[in-house]
Order: C-alpha cells, then sequence, then structure tokens
C-alpha cells in the first residue's frame, strides 16, 4: 500500500494543529511564570526586609537535583531542565537586585 | 501598635512555604516543557518528511505578538518573554537539527 501523501493544504493544516498546542501550552506557561515570579518577587522583600542572604546555594543544588529527576520522568533532557533554572534564577537575581535597591 | 518581628524559625517557615509554591510551579512548567518539545519534535519530523522550511519568520513574529500581549495582561515584563521564547526556540532548533542529521 503507497502512502498518502499529503497535499499543500494538508501540510498547512497539520501545521496549524501543532501550533495550536503550542500556543496553547506557551500561554500556560507564561502564567505559570507569572505566578512564579509573584512569589519570587515576595521573597525578594521578605529578604530584603529581615536582611536574609539573597542567594542560597544549598536550596539551589536541591532544586537543581530535583529538576533533574522530574525531567528524566517527563523525558524531557535534564541539562536542558538545569539551564532553564538558570535562565530563571538569572532574572530573579535582577528582580531581586532592583528590590534591595529599592527598599533602601 | 508595633509590628511582630518574626522568630529565626517563622522566618525559616515562612520561606519554606514560598519555596513549596515555587517547587510546584516548577514541576508544572517542567511538564509542560516536555509536552511542547514533544509537538516540536513532530514538527520537526514532519517538516523534515516533506521538506518544509525549518524556520518560519512570520509565524515567529506572530507568536512574539502574541506572547507579549498575554504577558502584558499576566502583569509579566514582555521583554522576559520574547528572550525566554528565544531561549525554547534556540532548544527547538538544536533538536531539529539531530532530527534533520538523522532522518537523512
Amino acid at each position: 500500500m503507497s502512502e498518502h501523501i499529503p497535499t499543500e493544504e494538508e501540510k498547512k493544516s497539520k501545521l496549524i494543529e501543532y501550533r495550536n498546542s503550542i500556543d496553547n501550552i506557551d500561554a500556560a506557561v507564561i502564567n505559570m511564570l507569572a505566578e512564579r515570579f509573584k512569589i519570587t518577587q515576595k521573597v525578594g522583600h521578605y529578604k530584603a526586609k529581615y536582611g536574609l542572604p539573597a542567594s542560597d546555594k544549598a536550596r539551589e543544588a536541591t532544586q537543581i537535583e530535583r529538576l533533574r529527576k522530574l525531567s528524566e520522568e517527563a523525558q524531557l533532557d535534564p541539562d536542558f531542565s538545569v539551564k532553564f533554572l538558570d535562565f530563571i534564577i538569572e532574572e530573579v537575581i535582577q528582580h531581586h537586585k532592583k528590590i534591595s535597591g529599592a527598599d533602601k
């Protein structure tokens, strides 16, 4: 049996189907990250208020370990997840710098 | 009325409360990204199979515009979201390169 070769119209429609799913996921991720930064902002203010250290290497090590495990379960490249966490933490540090400046 | 100064124990417990929420959000985001990459892998194979161009500048422009709007609604810095999308797309491109190599 020969394989059906999709028409240009069918290819377009297949890509749109995939893209709609990607867009739904991106909307969910953006909303979750917004919520995550709300919490890290609170953490930043709390730490600044009570003079707690801005970074916590032990906490970061625990997060990395946990994300690696979660990624393996989700069949996601654990190295990517660590890069992703670094990317997010970099942003959090920028926020915290602004907070500790503004709270002074 | 004087403000209650939290004890060391209370500070620790407050940080744990925040961190538990952050960890829950991270788990959700990791699982969603795993799902997102599953779809982009399918897109990669589909494009490689039918010789469709790997990147689509018009699609990327639409995604950026959409993410900016979503971010504003979620009170997230739109510039961060664009950086985030770039970060994800960079990873997708790496996956697609592997696919187009492997599918040959």
